[in-house]
């Protein structure tokens, strides 16, 4: 196995590691994104979009949400996670191969779009999921890297993906939305550890290895500050694989639901575990490379 | 005992009841408050100041809580409320007799001058505390009015007392900062269940009687919105004592302290509790009634 320039969970003390890869591989002339949104994505991290959906789309995504909540069908399928304390769904994960209305959301121009060309490649969904955060008791989600994870358990090589997370509800500023630290995306914080053995089935619900210790947290958000995303149902932010993000939880009686897609660079296609002694399972980190849209 | 208007913690299910008290007493005249903001005042049942305290006197009122939060001679005492889990402190009470640099706040013109305004009378103090809410794991506190357990568990009779809560640290977006429904001072919630035993030990972590039930709160919420309020340190905001509030967990880096200082007019002093056995001790609900300022 050649070096391996990203060595998170391989150190005993925490590291910052400068990004060694490109964070915008496409130009304006590649997709939807100007010239201008493209060169703040590269310098934040991540980029939103006002009205991704409109609102007749978004009353079509929201109601087939509902309606798998409720499915039978899915009832202890290992996709489904929970919150630990009160059971409720918390994610469903795989769901463009659950569901065909989020099958088609998933393949979408406006998205896949903007995915190649920020990855200037062809692409392909490494992990989707719809995201439900109930009112009064919705939990946090502590500051993490997904590339930290998607390297050390999944195998991804580089920093060659993107996220976009499309809201399904109102993003206030208190009801628990996604926060980022902008610039965040160019260093990566090697986390201290060892990866336990089928370690998703906790991390899922509340992970502890592989987030980030307070002083490199701390250091990143007094050097960039926090950026708190609101924005309408039907909005969308898109962000750069290594962004630390995470969210405050949430006890106002406004709850929070979205969908979210991670798009990979078929030229970036995971292998074996560069942390981990064996791969997360296919519906958290799909091992079906074929590119999408 | 004349029949209680505020009957909470007395009825089986969760009631609304319209406030039959005045939210000002006083008028533009009576103090530094000008006419617009007194009526504002009225309406949403709080006030925003910008800089209330000027940064040399946050820096020393800082330096103060930092002592208390380190003083040997508070170990244990029954006036520090430590976090259910990390033990941490969470709030000092009574800081206005622990501590002369937080008394002289207490009693400065600027504040006493406003709730003698608000609550057109001389003013007491019924509760004084520094709370202080670290980062990376500040826990939320869960809605709730003050009056009803001032009223249930401390015996005030009637909605006459305002609290101010100054900032120390800059509260954000994103660190779990006071929020309020604006317009909620008007209907009392009513709860369910009754007092327990010492309630206040349990209750000063974590709130579980006395708070408004999922339905009511929604009910407000969605007609009033919610405001979160934001400001630097040494800004404040001075709220009527029935108001709906809570603030959400704080997992960022940036802490969060204040002081907080409740004023009840000398006409409403405490009496028998509504709805409790006995009292709250009188470092939590004062019994001396000697106006202040």
């Amino acid at each position: 196995m050649p070096m391996d320039i990203y060595p998170t969970r391989k150190t005993i003390e925490p590291t910052l590691v400068f990004r060694r890869d490109p964070v915008v591989y496409g130009g304006p002339e590649d997709g939807p994104i100007d010239e201008k949104t493209l060169k703040e994505f590269g310098e934040k991290g991540f980029l939103t979009v006002e009205q991704l959906i409109d609102p007749v789309e978004v009353d079509r995504y929201r109601a087939e949400l509902r309606r798998l909540l409720t499915d039978e069908e899915l009832k202890g399928d290992e996709r489904v996670v929970t919150e630990r304390q009160s059971q409720e769904i918390r994610s469903i994960f795989e769901v463009h191969r659950i569901s065909e209305v989020f099958a088609e959301l998933a393949a979408d121009p406006r998205i896949v779009g903007r995915a190649r060309q920020i990855l200037g490649s062809d692409v392909y969904i490494h992990q989707s999921r719809v995201n439900y955060k109930p009112g009064f008791e919705g939990k946090d989600f502590y500051w993490h890297s997904d590339f930290e994870t998607w390297h050390a358990e999944d195998g991804m090589p580089r920093m060659r993906a993107v996220s976009i997370s499309i809201a399904l509800t109102e993003n206030f500023v208190h009801n628990g939305g996604l926060m980022i630290i902008p610039g965040s995306h160019r260093t990566l914080v090697c986390c201290t550890g060892q990866t336990p053995a089928d370690h998703y089935k906790e991390s899922l619900k509340s992970q502890e290895i592989g987030t980030p210790d307070p002083d490199s947290l701390r250091l990143l958000a007094e050097k960039h500050g926090i950026e708190l995303l609101t924005g309408p149902a039907g909005s969308a932010t898109m962000f750069d694989c290594n962004c630390m993000h995470g969210s405050n939880g949430n006890i106002t009686p406004f709850p929070r639901s979205n969908v979210f897609f991670v798009y990979n660079s078929v030229d970036n296609v995971c292998g074996e575990p560069f942390a981990a002694k064996t791969p997360r399972p296919s519906f958290i980190a799909s091992r079906d490379f074929t590119p999408v849209g």
